[in-house]
């Protein structure tokens, strides 16, 4: 081993890749505390646990990124000793979908499972833009009915509420990609790019307005920039439609899927979207996910080439409202839909398939603006102080004695002093420490610190002389009652 | 989207990757429970939880494969977009070592995570090899004291326990570097190479027996191939002296150190090692860790360039003895170490280190062979019958009161009939099945088909006959009695 040794420049530099994360105990138990959550409905729900590998192959992966339409960018790929692609994942729907048509004549069917996993993107990193993160999905395989998505709405609804996520902080929207196809068939739009090009345009309504969405239907758009991005070219008709139909979505489900009704106007497609909404409606009331919670939004787009039918987003709702009192889009923090080919890639018959993905860093962020954050709770152990290298023994018992009582201890194992030892404490954010000392050896006692105090008093959140009162930040106790004096300061509510 | 029209040739084959696994309910249970069992132990010990990115800088992972003596083989790698190479984890050790190093002034010191997670090695795939694991260490860096090593052994043998492990299951052994090293030297053999072979001679001891060892410590060994093993070329007294080194480990830990005392005779490092494993005999034994369960070895070698100290193994027991009567080895289902220059290939200052990491896979294997597999107990939910389009609002109702009440239930979603859908809640392992036909809501009840009946007699556990007069396999009950019901069936001992 030459490291020791070698000149400062030979050294490797000790740094994260860039895009990757280093995350710690708070972070991790906030995480944890999500996918519990989200797992636990699902499974209630009968869902069963599924975990594939990080890699597949290349051409098993596709070009199906559901967030952006370009083709095989985008992911991690390294070429295998047998000369095979293989890429990381970048989602944990593709990988099902390989799995699905690996396995389909031995799975129960429908396959209804859920998985929670790193996904891996090779994109430019930057502030808050990683490029691993972790996805929470459950999907149901083989079941065309609409009742299946909104079983997945159902159990989206339900996991947010089990995660700690406030009712008032999210809406989940619902839209169906046969509307608006239909819609455009009606008018006369056939071509495959044309229909991309509109449904780019509704997608940017919300950065644009519906006027820039307009000018992005019909000829195009000048932004501020000086750049011009070439419209959808629709005639004025099929523009107004568009306009009117993506407005159509406010107030109750009921209620918009009549005013969709009367824009979409008779499309075969058009109706069997309307249809299918109108089931997903139903089966929402049978599973109690109320009006305000998940609702029919026909603005939302979600993914271009991937989903086949109906959509879900769910958004995270600001404090704050626009000028027309409206809500303010913060961002999504899952969402997902009906994507019945993506099995049809392997096997060449269509398995109907519909799922939801919660975006579980967005969600832990949510949750920490919402004063829900497990963040805070991350407490350190108890320490028992090191002053004797021969009273050791006795440090270890003491360690074991609490842990046995069910609560965090150790021994403080470094070669520094008294001093050194009380700032470790505090930086694990410990609640109390413990002093075994010859005098206290000796009188058979045991002398616990009240850290939780020190950090109270730190922190100004009570003064001095309150807390004296009520306690003091250090007690001596019989040896005895060493679990029942230390059990008291870590079960004080804080 | 093109693939469902797409000729048989241009369509992926669906494959796994070779060497990675997909894996199902009851083996993800399993994992989940040791990984569950093994944090609880860390926290209990004041271990904080830490998690990096899949990703290092090929630099930073260095050439240190614990388990391997080949420089910067074996792991996946890849080019980022501004040169640098990266490579997946293939532990989690060096990770740490590369976060420590990064934030060093800033950690408690000493710095105790633990961490659990997939690792990654590019090797040949095989039967029950795989290039995909999962890892779950403890570590502790900046504590030089043998009570870290000791604790860290603790921790590890309280883990598994906590997995549920019986403690006649497996053995964890201990040894330390610098006694052979000190041994060794006190020999006359200083080049680092012959060290090497030394140890590589030691580690085929349970291969080749102390004949074989023999010839490897010597002049070398011809196998029954006719391939040629060159040896170290000690001479006959270093030779003897190595041999009865290895023997040294029987019985208690004191007696273990008497011997090697009188073996290793004197040398500086030897008696240091000495020293080292006594105090973390003391140290064990404060930590309630008994003779039978964590011995001093001398005969453990485990990784060659990687280790500076103590070493440790925890070995499976087969059920079965060898001819002398000791218990034959199986395979490890763990081990850790001292590793006190990992931290300075960054930072050129040594940090003393230590550590422990389960082999999840090998541990869950080991509890199912023990008959502690949570495997078996991964039971579908309880399925309500879709008989009527018309209905499934009331089938949505019924299940989500089950759900209320805390029993896993779903309505089927497929478009099959009456026949398939018991075929698939049979599939699903589910413990009844409800149905509610036109009869049964006119009458205000609701038919319970118990399905663990149907299964306990298909597996001739019990006799119909007897059955039929403990219980029936399907009961007519008040829709009222909906939960009670199925909660009887649910939560009966199986």
């Amino acid at each position: 081993m030459t490291a020791p040794d070698a000149k400062p420049t030979d050294r490797p530099r000790a740094r994260t890749p860039r895009g990757f994360l280093d995350r710690r105990a708070g972070q991790l138990a906030a995480e944890r505390r999500i996918l519990d959550a989200v797992s636990r409905v699902y499974e209630r729900y009968g869902f069963e646990a599924l975990e594939t590998g990080a890699f597949e192959y290349a051409d098993a992966l596709g070009k199906f990124l559901p967030d952006a339409d370009r083709p095989n960018e985008g992911v991690f790929a390294l070429q295998d000793d047998d000369g095979e692609w293989m890429a990381l994942r970048y989602d944990l729907t593709a990988p099902l979908a390989r799995f699905v048509a690996e396995n389909w004549q031995t799975l129960p069917k429908p396959f209804r499972r859920y998985a929670f996993g790193k996904v891996w993107r090779d994109e430019k990193p930057g502030p808050g833009r990683y490029r691993e993160f972790v996805q929470c999905d459950a999907d149901t395989i083989g079941s065309a009915r609409p009742e299946a998505d909104a079983e997945i709405i159902a159990m989206a609804v339900e996991g947010y509420a089990e995660a700690g996520l406030p009712r008032a902080a999210y809406q989940l929207k619902i839209n169906n990609r046969k509307l608006l196809n239909g819609l455009l068939t009606a008018a006369g739009v056939e071509r495959e790019g044309q229909k991309l090009a509109v449904l780019r345009a509704v997608d940017k309504l919300d950065r644009l307005g519906p006027d820039g969405v307009k000018l992005l239907l019909g000829e195009g758009r000048l932004d501020e920039s000086g750049a011009f991005t070439r419209g959808a070219e629709l005639g004025a008709a099929a523009i107004d439609s568009v306009l009117a139909f993506v407005a159509a979505g406010q107030g109750a489900r009921a209620a918009t899927l009549d005013r969709l009704a009367n824009v979409i106007g008779g499309s075969a497609e058009g109706d069997e979207g309307l249809a299918e909404l109108s089931r997903i409606g139903e089966a929402l009331v049978a599973f109690g996910v109320g009006e305000d919670q998940a609702l029919f939004d026909p603005s939302v787009v979600r993914g271009l080439e991937y989903y086949t039918g109906a959509v879900f987003e769910a958004e995270l709702l600001a404090e704050s409202a626009d000028e027309r009192g409206e809500p303010v889009r913060f961002g999504s923090i899952g969402g997902g839909g009906r994507y019945d080919d993506l099995v049809a890639r392997f096997t060449g018959e269509r398995a109907p398939a519909t799922g939801f993905s919660f975006g579980v860093s967005r969600l832990a962020a949510a949750l920490a603006a919402s004063g829900r954050s497990a963040e805070a709770e991350t407490r350190g152990p108890v320490v028992v102080i090191a002053f004797d290298q021969a009273r050791m023994s006795d440090y270890f018992t003491l360690a074991a004695e609490l842990r046995g009582a069910g609560i965090a201890a150790e021994v403080y194992l470094g070669g520094s002093g008294m001093r050194a030892q009380m700032r470790y404490a505090d930086k694990r954010l410990s609640p109390a420490a413990v002093i075994l000392g010859e005098d206290e050896i000796a009188a058979g006692r045991v002398t616990v610190k009240d850290l939780d105090l020190g950090r109270r008093l730190a922190a100004g959140i009570k003064s001095h002389a309150e807390y004296r009162e009520e306690r003091p930040g250090q007690v001596t106790a019989p040896r005895a009652e060493l679990v029942a004096t230390v059990r008291a300061i870590v079960e004080r509510p804080r």
